[in-house]
C-alpha cells in the first residue's frame, strides 16, 4: 500500500469575477482530483454582474437577474458565505465568521471558524472609499452592491413621491427632484446616465402634476474632464451628449459634506438634494489593509508579476481590485475592471495549479513552471444614457453613439455568466422597448 | 353665467383590491368630470397581487412582477403616498403623514397634509396580529407584503448557507434546517408548501454537503383540520398530500413563544429552530380599531348592506379585510379574499357615484338609487406545492391534484392587473419548468 497523499487545500476568498475565475479554471484543472480540495469563501452567495447596476436602478433589468449563484459554478468545491475575519500567513490559516439566524435582528450568535489552506487566493475587491466623512456614508447612496441599487432605485422613486405631495411648497419640490452624482469615472457617468433617463421618463409617463423643469440633476467631477480612463475625446463625447440630455456638470469640484437635504461643495455652495449618490472613491476592506505584506498608495496588496504576494511566492496570490498589479507595458497599474480580474485569473489558476501539482508529485525543484501576467487591455466601454454609449477598442479605435451603446450590450450580454441569465436579460431589455417604466418602490 | 359649482372630492384610503376597484370603477363613471376629484392615499404605492406571494418566496415568480404601479391605474385621479393618521368624521377630514428624504435614515422630518372629502372609502386591508407577542413579532417572519416575501425567502438561504458552515454540530445545523409554520389557513397551508418545495429542491441542487434528512418542515394548526375555509374533505386531501411530499403536522396546537432560536408550543414542547413564519391572524390596523364607529369582535368596521359605515350614511363606505360585510345569505361575514374586495368595489363605486351625482345635480331627495352587496362566493383555491392544489366551486365541485392547480395559475393569471405582468409571470413559470432554482441571497 503506498502511503496516503495529505489532501492539498486551495482556498479562494472572495466571489466576484477574480475568484470565480479562478475557481472555475482550478476545477477544470483538478476535476475529480481526489488530493486537491478547493474552498471559496464570499460575503455574498452569488456572482454580481456589476456592468449591469446602473441598469438595476433604472430597472431595464431585474435585480436577480444580474447575479448568478456562486454554488452554479461550484462542482466538487466547497463554498462558504461568511466573512473573511483575519489571515494568518505564518499558520496558513484564515478565520472566518458568520451569524447565526435572522440577519436583520441584533444577534450575538455570531460563529467563527478556520481553514488552512496550502494555497491562499486573495480577490476581495474594494468597497467604497468615503475618506473619513461618516455623513458621506449615512446620508450618501452608493452603487456597489446590488443592495446599493435596489435601496438607490426604491429612494428615487419615493422622491417622486414626496414631491407630488409637496407640490404647493416649490423650494422643498425642487430639492426633492435635484440629484448629485458625485465622481466623472465610469460608475459616476454611467450612474447620472440611467438615473438621468429613469427619472425623466418616469415624471413623463406617471407624475403629470411635476413640472420636468423642476428636475435637476448633476455631476460633480473633481477634474475639468469626465471619463479619463477611456480617452479625452470620448468624455468630451459623453459630457455633451448627457448635456442635451439634460445633466449639469458641476467640474473642477467636490462634494465635502453632505447632510440629510444637501449637499456641500468645497467652494461652500450649498446643493440642497436628498439624493448624492458616491461613486467617487474606492478602497480594500480593513482586511487587506491590515495584512502584514507590501501595499501601494491605495493601500492594494503589490504582487510580482506571477501574481504572487510578494515574500509570500508560491503560497499566497493577490488579484483585481484588491491588487496592485503594474502593467509592464506602461509601468502603471491595471484598472480594476472585470476583463482584467478575468484575464489575472487565468494566470493565477496556472501558477497555483502547477505549484500544487509539483507538491502532490512530492518534486523538490524550486523551479515549477509560472506565468507572467502581461495583458493588453482589449477596450473600454461606457454606455452614457438609452442607446448611446462610448468605446476605445485596442487603444486607438474610438467608436460612440449607437454603435458603442449597442456593442456595449452585446459584450456584455455574451460575458453574463449562464444562457438562463442571458435569456432573462434579453428579455428585460426587449420589455423595455414595448413598455412602460415601472415605478413601484419596494421599501 | 352659470354659478361656479364646487368640486365633489372623493378620498380613497388604501390601495389593495378594493381601493383600487373603487378607483376604476368611479374613474369609469365621472371620466374627465371637472366637478369630481378622486384622490387615493395608500402607504405603498403599487397594488400587490397578493394571491402569488408564496410564490414570491420559492422563486418562481420575480417578485417585480407581481406589483403593478398605482400610478398605471390613475387617468386624472391623485396618487399619493402616505400613511393615513387619522379621520375626522364631523370636519370630513383626512390627515395623511410622509417622511421626507432617505425612508432608511431616522429623521424627524414628518410632514402631514390634510384632505377634505365629500365621500369617503375606507379599504385600508389588515395587519398581521401577533395578540400582543414582541417576541414572535420580532423574530417571526410574516407573509402580508412584497417585503415580507423577499425577506422570508432571503433568510431561508441565508439557514442553508449557515448550515453548511455549522456541519460538524449536527445539533445546530438541524435546527437551521427546520421551518415551522404557524396556521392552517389558506395562508399557511401555501406557505408550507412553498418553503417545503424550495428548501428541498434546493438542497438537492445545490447544497451536496446537506442531509435532505435534516430538512424538517412543520406546520402548526390550531385545529385538527386545515383550510376549513374551502372544505374538510380537500382539507384533508391537501394534509395528506402535503404529508407525502415531506411536511410534518402538529395538530391541535398554539406557538405561543418564539425566540431567536426556538418556538414554543402551548403544551411547552420547544423546537430548536431559526425560521418561524407567522400566518396565524391578521386584524385592522389601529387608524380602523380607533375610529368612533361600529366595530365587529374582530375590530372591523360594521357596515350595512350598501356597504356604507352606520351613523355615516351616503358619505363613508367600507370594504375589504377593514370591513365586517354580513353575507345575508349565510348570516356570517364575507371572508377577507381579494375576490370579495373586487365585488365589493363594484357595489361601494356604484353607491358613492350615486350620491355624487345627486350633489352634483342639486337635488335634494334623500332617495337616490342604491345597491345592496348580495354575493355568492364564486369559489375557493388553494395551491398546495408545485403542479398541485385543491378547489371548491359554487360551493360543491370539489376539485383536487393537478386540475386545481392548472385552474389556479389560469385564474389568477387572468386576473393580474396587467398584461405586462400578465407575459412576465408566465415567462416566470415556464423558465422554471427548465432551469434549477436560483439561490442568490439578496441581504
Amino acid at each position: 500500500m503506498s502511503p496516503r497523499i495529505e489532501k492539498k487545500n486551495i482556498v479562494i476568498l472572495g466571489g466576484g469575477f477574480g475568484g470565480i475565475g479562478v475557481l472555475k479554471d482550478l476545477q477544470k484543472e483538478f476535476n475529480n482530483n481526489e488530493n486537491v480540495q478547493i474552498t471559496l469563501v464570499s460575503d455574498n452567495n452569488f456572482l454580481l454582474f456589476t456592468p449591469m447596476l446602473p441598469e438595476i436602478v433604472s430597472g431595464t433589468i431585474e435585480s436577480r437577474h444580474i447575479v448568478t449563484p456562486i454554488r452554479s459554478f461550484c462542482k466538487n468545491s466547497r463554498f462558504y458565505e461568511a466573512q473573511v475575519k483575519s489571515l494568518d500567513f505564518t499558520q496558513k490559516l484564515v478565520t472566518i465568521s458568520h451569524n447565526i439566524g435572522r440577519h436583520d435582528v441584533e444577534t450575538d450568535k455570531i460563529h467563527e471558524h478556520i481553514i488552512n489552506y496550502d494555497c491562499l487566493v486573495i480577490a476581495l475587491g474594494s468597497e467604497d472609499n468615503f475618506f473619513g466623512n461618516s455623513n458621506i456614508q449615512k446620508y450618501g447612496f452608493t452603487l456597489k452592491t446590488i443592495e446599493d441599487a435596489i435601496n438607490l432605485r426604491n429612494h428615487i422613486i419615493k422622491v417622486l413621491e414626496q414631491a407630488v405631495i409637496e407640490q404647493s411648497d416649490s423650494v422643498l419640490r425642487k430639492a426633492l427632484l435635484t440629484f448629485v452624482v458625485v465622481g466623472g469615472g465610469f460608475s459616476g457617468v454611467e450612474t447620472v446616465g440611467a438615473i438621468n433617463d429613469f427619472v425623466r421618463e418616469s415624471v413623463k409617463k406617471y407624475y403629470p402634476d411635476l413640472y420636468m423643469t423642476d428636475i435637476r440633476i448633476a455631476l460633480v467631477s473633481a477634474t475639468d474632464k469626465i471619463l479619463e480612463q477611456i480617452d479625452e475625446e470620448l468624455g468630451e463625447f459623453a459630457l455633451q451628449k448627457l448635456k442635451a440630455n439634460g445633466v449639469e456638470f458641476i467640474m473642477n469640484s467636490k462634494v465635502k459634506d453632505v447632510t440629510i437635504e444637501n449637499a456641500l461643495l468645497d467652494d461652500n455652495t450649498s446643493i440642497p438634494c436628498y439624493s448624492v449618490i458616491w461613486t467617487a472613491g474606492v478602497a480594500p476592506n480593513h482586511i487587506i489593509t491590515n495584512l502584514t505584506c507590501e501595499h501601494d498608495k491605495r493601500h492594494r496588496i503589490i504582487t510580482n508579476s506571477h501574481l504572487e504576494v510578494k515574500g509570500l511566492e508560491d503560497i499566497v496570490y493577490a488579484l483585481g481590485d484588491c491588487a496592485s498589479i503594474i502593467n509592464p507595458n506602461t509601468g502603471k497599474p491595471y484598472p480594476p475592471t472585470a476583463q482584467h480580474a478575468i484575464r489575472q485569473s487565468e494566470i493565477v489558476s496556472y501558477n497555483v495549479a502547477s505549484f500544487i501539482k509539483k507538491k502532490i508529485n512530492g518534486k523538490n525543484d524550486r523551479n515549477h513552471r509560472k506565468k507572467e501576467f502581461n495583458y493588453n487591455t482589449k477596450g473600454m466601454m461606457a454606455q452614457i444614457g438609452k442607446r448611446t454609449g462610448v468605446a476605445i477598442l485596442f487603444g486607438k479605435i474610438k467608436i460612440h453613439g449607437f454603435l458603442a451603446w449597442w456593442l456595449w450590450r452585446s459584450y456584455y450580454l455574451l460575458n453574463l455568466p449562464s444562457s438562463k441569465k442571458k435569456i432573462k436579460v434579453m428579455g428585460d431589455w426587449t420589455f423595455d422597448l414595448v413598455f412602460k417604466p415601472d415605478v413601484s418602490q419596494i421599501h
